[in-house]
């Protein structure tokens, strides 16, 4: 792989790091890739959860999703990078298709697909960008060509 | 209201003063409060939405929201502050309390209770703070004192 040139090509490589880790279950870079700074704690929302915070809850989390996990793809789509001084805000759709343990031991359990939207925030730090939060959640209401759908959600 | 004196204030109140613009149905208080820089585009994720990108479309959303909800109020707990440099990060837990228009008219229809949580960027601008980024989700997997549950979902 080449060399990342601009900002935004150092994020988007970040940005898909994130969920190659989480596609290899690697906790060790996932480790690395969470930002690691004492005075800015890391925040994190998985679809469907509340609020973790801190280093630690979040790798533990991710640690626990990835051992309940045998499968897991991401197809990004949709990946928006902005940049501004030493922050960085991604949007994106992952397209995830996943199974769990089956039943059967040996056996993958059926392929479950997915569409979630995730806002991931990047913040410098040194040569490279790490992730200060994520936030992904499942997509509800409609495609985004449907996006007045009246099935939506009132909540903001 | 005495005047806020350091970062973490403002933006406290930058981010209850979104809460209130969608409890009032002001859309000209949501226009001040989102980011207006050409440089940098908005997002928004409405609880089980797709991304929504750009000022126009993320203040026709809610526009469009608060037109179809006659009530809604927003108790935000668990509400943390993070400032960077130009950026600020907040998390909080939306309780949220809200009825749409009843089928008889001049009636309120039942009250409906929602948890969501959101992450909220906020970017510096002159002496106030702007929000670059709404992502709010509802709540599907247990409280905080149970995210280790089973039920939640495998996603990122």
């Amino acid at each position: 792989m080449s060399a990342a040139r601009t900002d935004a090509e150092r994020v988007e490589l970040a940005n898909t790091a994130l969920y190659e880790a989480m596609e290899r279950g690697d906790t060790a870079a996932m480790d690395r890739l969470w930002l690691d700074d004492p005075d800015t704690e890391v925040s994190c929302v998985h679809p469907g959860w509340p609020v973790l915070r801190g280093r630690s809850e979040v790798l533990r989390s991710y640690a626990l999703i990835m051992a309940s996990t045998d499968y897991i793809q991401f197809f990004l789509t949709d990946v928006e990078i902005a940049v501004v001084g030493d922050t960085a805000l991604v949007t994106c759709t992952e397209n995830i298709l996943s199974g769990a343990p089956s039943e059967t031991e040996g056996e993958l359990g059926p392929l479950v697909g997915q569409l979630v939207v995730a806002t991931n925030v990047f913040r410098r730090a040194g040569d490279g960008w790490k992730v200060w939060s994520h936030h992904g959640s499942p997509v509800l209401a409609g495609r985004e060509d449907e996006e007045e759908d009246d099935a939506a959600e009132p909540g903001a």
